[in-house]
């Protein structure tokens, strides 16, 4: 950040099938699809969900920072 | 979730002049109005205004969950 | 609040290079922009920048809460 | 709060035979007969005791804020 | 407790279509026909489940503490 | 402290219209007033109120520490 | 969760000697051993543990939660 | 506690120059010669005061907690 | 831990009426009596409790770690 | 940060007679003496020191981020 | 560890253009490069930097446990 | 403190095969051996390791504070 800049700072919860990696990739794919100006994301909760026996998805909550137009 | 899915967390505080499970629905309601796809939400903190030495309003801060549409 | 008053709870980082307390008039007055009805905010983190051996900025993490219409 | 305004914070623990609500309601009770100028209360945990396999009270702590006379 | 007692801490989540009052009781009496010897429960994590746009079901996280039969 | 010494923590929330440094002095002012012996005080919260889209008070939350009397 | 269900959580620490991806596999499969209804995990602790200078094996401590029967 | 009974929470550091053990009697000590109907005491803080390389004094932060007369 | 092994956490509140050490030493005792594979303990909570001006019992809330059979 | 790089973070604790802000210049003078490539500071704790009755000193705890040289 | 040894805990910030899994190898490999004894690393924090819309970095913030010599 | 001092804080884990008392004098007379100017320290984490149904050591994790020279 420089001069008297302000971010924003949301949160998601983003499930990847394959691993907990892939779940913050589809979370940031899908942020770029709405925010601009994303500055870095945080991982703030990770799960896994379980159905018939199977890891069925994997899940991340992430803080997104994105950098709001002056 | 399933595939690929994202959803959004936003916070709100609700106040009720009846009860702390009031506040809840009212914040619920209010949620309802605005966002589609709620799947959840979350007591993050209750408490109670007073005034004139009588409750006057009950207040409940929630974390709100709502899947973004693909 | 009052009567069935719902308030939204958002989050800011904001910058200045002059002081931490400048920093949060810097999101302040951002956030009077784009929201309407601030009724407070709160200080949940405070860091600063350093660059070639200077402070080059002081950042504040703020909640900042408004009063949702009705 | 407004001018120079200082308010004070004490935690009590309040215990109802009937529910977590009343719970609440016999702590601001008993806070009022002793402190003026109460202007909210924050609930900080919620428990049940339990005897002879019954739920014997409900207990909450409170942050209690009171405003000081100048 | 007194002379060297021991208890144990388990963690449960109950859920009602009715109301996180109801959810302890709920998770109070499913607890009671496995465990013996409950003393308390502490009401650690507060939600609600949403579905087609209605409040579905209410959900508590409870500690339930149980002395161990010396 | 020194030889069996016992201070005592209090909370306090002190409001100035100027900046969150003058709400300290403020906060420290008052509990000088009615408590002996102050050694320290520690901010816990910092907050601004908002009225009419304008910071109208710099709050903060203060540990107030003061030993007690032998 | 539905009508009137409870769930447990309980807490496992698992260890692989090739990723944390792994770990959690690892606690997966060795918790479906003994546990029925499972409907989820979440990671609340990652390690790693170092041996002679190598990364001798990853850690992660997981909650499992799962379904009790009625 | 029993019937609509309520207690107060109160915050005391307590030092004592032989051990952490000891600073806890002293706590309780000093506690017991102002406050009526004390239950119990939790552990928050423990600390050591070091002075020209020796441990000069051992420290515990403690919340007293005291039943209110009716 | 080493090769793909897993332990399970549990917690437990021991009591002793002689120190918060023998509380340890009193909980851990009756831990072994019931659990194989311990290979450690976490001390998350220490308090006292009071009876008639007098502490009447240590008790510390443990975290107790053991290796699951393969 | 970059390719492959690392930081540390270490803690210290600042003071001055002044303020607060002039404590974290305090910590950042003294720090930038010993460590090379500091790029930005955290404000983790925040107190004053009172003696006679006067606020004696303002102390800041940060943690203190510098890039380690490849 | 065994018969009275101390070990450190130091905090290190690690980043990759790869994987939040590289950057602890690449978090371990620098550390081990100026640090004798270590005996473990915990993963306190994961980040992902984002530059013109793509993530450019993967970042873990690192305890290093290393024991020290007698 | 007193004018513009700073202090360092840093973190130990120290064992003791007697008591968890026994352990802060361990990872005392350790850190006086290498540092100067210790003023405090503050008990942050407590363990016992267990081998073979058998307490092997008592472990606390100290934050060590002391006073840099100007």
């Amino acid at each position: 950040m420089g001069e008297k800049r302000v971010a924003r700072v949301t949160e998601i919860v983003a499930a990847s099938p394959v691993s907990l990696d892939d779940a913050i990739k589809v979370g940031f794919e899908r942020a770029t699809r709405t925010l601009r100006g994303i500055t870095g994301m945080k991982v703030v909760e990770q799960r896994v969900s379980v159905m018939e026996n199977q890891i069925s998805e994997y899940r991340v909550r992430l803080e997104v920072i994105f950098v709001l137009e002056a």
